[in-house]
């Protein structure tokens, strides 16, 4: 089974801490951004894989999709998700991604944000995913961006004498594989891809890629988050959507 | 017109030294990685963009190409060209890449090695390969990756007291522009534009996308030079393959 932080006590409540600033990476630059690829969701069924708290589930049937299934591997997300974000048209279910294989429904569009730098077999994860869509589905997904997720060791950011980033420290960028990394908790498990592979995988399971975003912050996003300024030396995360083949 | 440093008397002396050692980085790392997304050749029509020299215009028809046009910029990269790669298949032309659009002929193939960094208006030539090209025709082309275009100014590696290369200073990546760098001279104009842009603009004129490839070195490549490791840490280039859709 795949690592499931997200039910680590400690990682739990500062996760939440964080999400309950409005103005974090996600909220600021990375929700708007992925949102802004949706397709039309009028009548479609979706699937969310990581869904957390559900908010983007109850987004979706806001946004006239018949139904949704919100998966996450973290029991205590799931109870936020049902306590805050019950919803009749919503189905939460405790799932490991690597498990949705055993899913009967079908999609219409298949949507993730920033999970799959978790996942291990990024091609069994796309292979599983092409068959739940529907003919013309979608997948719609933000991944930590592969520069992220590169180094293996050692600080990731070059500062001057103020404190100041002045670049990022890139390497080990062509080595595919696990990443620990330390988000609240020591340990957490990532694996890195090239954007190459990422781009080739995608492809070479049956998609056609529509786009790719680097998302970069706004006005607005500058202002209530100067330090964001930094997203235009090394942007944290990328956007991709492809149409099944 | 755009800027043709090749005709410079020093660069390209300096560049006629560089390819002149076999053991540089195109013959290692670039030309095995691109020549391996080649299509059939046989019975095709080739457009070679930044020909330089014309050896590549020459193998096109040793694979069985039917014809090749290589254009390049430099009066004094194609003089080397007629004079070393003369063949009656091959038809050397003076032209700047921002004026393909004058061409009459069609092609199954347009290639381009290591040259599209330098064209200011990305959008506009893929345009015109398109026109250029006949009904499933395809686009294969290497540029320099967005990492190695990206930092405006400064050393771009961070080196140990030994001189080793400890990791890639990155900066400015999102911000797509000219860029100045002393390759042999000052002041090489180049063209800076993020991944997302560049694989974007190939899908918003018409393509779609087939593959990317960030080469590595080999065995054979890291035994004749060892420096080559440091590219799995920053590649230098990136490959793109792509039909006409």
């Amino acid at each position: 089974m795949s690592q499931n932080v997200y039910d680590n006590d400690l990682f739990f409540e500062k996760y939440r801490e964080l999400r309950n600033n409005q103005d974090n990476y996600n909220t600021l630059i990375e929700q708007p951004a992925i949102k802004a690829l949706l397709p039309d969701l009028k009548g479609k069924t979706v699937l969310d894989l990581g869904c957390g708290y559900g908010n983007n589930c109850i987004d979706f049937i806001k946004k006239g999709a018949l139904s949704v299934v919100g998966i996450d591997i973290s029991h205590k997300m799931l109870e936020v998700a049902r306590k805050e974000n019950p919803n009749e048209l919503v189905e939460y279910m405790l799932m490991d991604m690597n498990k949705i294989g055993s899913l009967t429904q079908r999609f219409d569009l298949v949507f993730s944000s920033l999970a799959f730098h978790y996942v291990k077999d990024f091609k069994k994860l796309l292979y599983d995913i092409r068959v739940l869509l529907n003919d013309g589905g979608i997948l719609l997904y933000s991944q930590e961006h592969p520069y992220t997720t590169a180094p293996k060791v050692g600080p990731t950011w070059t500062k001057d004498e103020y404190g100041n980033k002045v670049h990022y420290n890139l390497s080990d960028y062509m080595h595919s594989g696990k990443r620990y990394s330390k988000w609240f908790i020591d340990n957490v498990e990532k694996y890195h891809r090239p954007i190459s592979e990422v781009i080739n995988s995608i492809i070479s399971e049956g998609f056609i890629i529509n786009s790719i975003v680097e998302p970069v912050p706004d006005k607005y996003a500058l202002d209530r988050r100067p330090d964001f300024k930094d997203e235009f030396d090394k942007t944290t995360c990328i956007i991709i959507k492809g149409t099944k083949a």
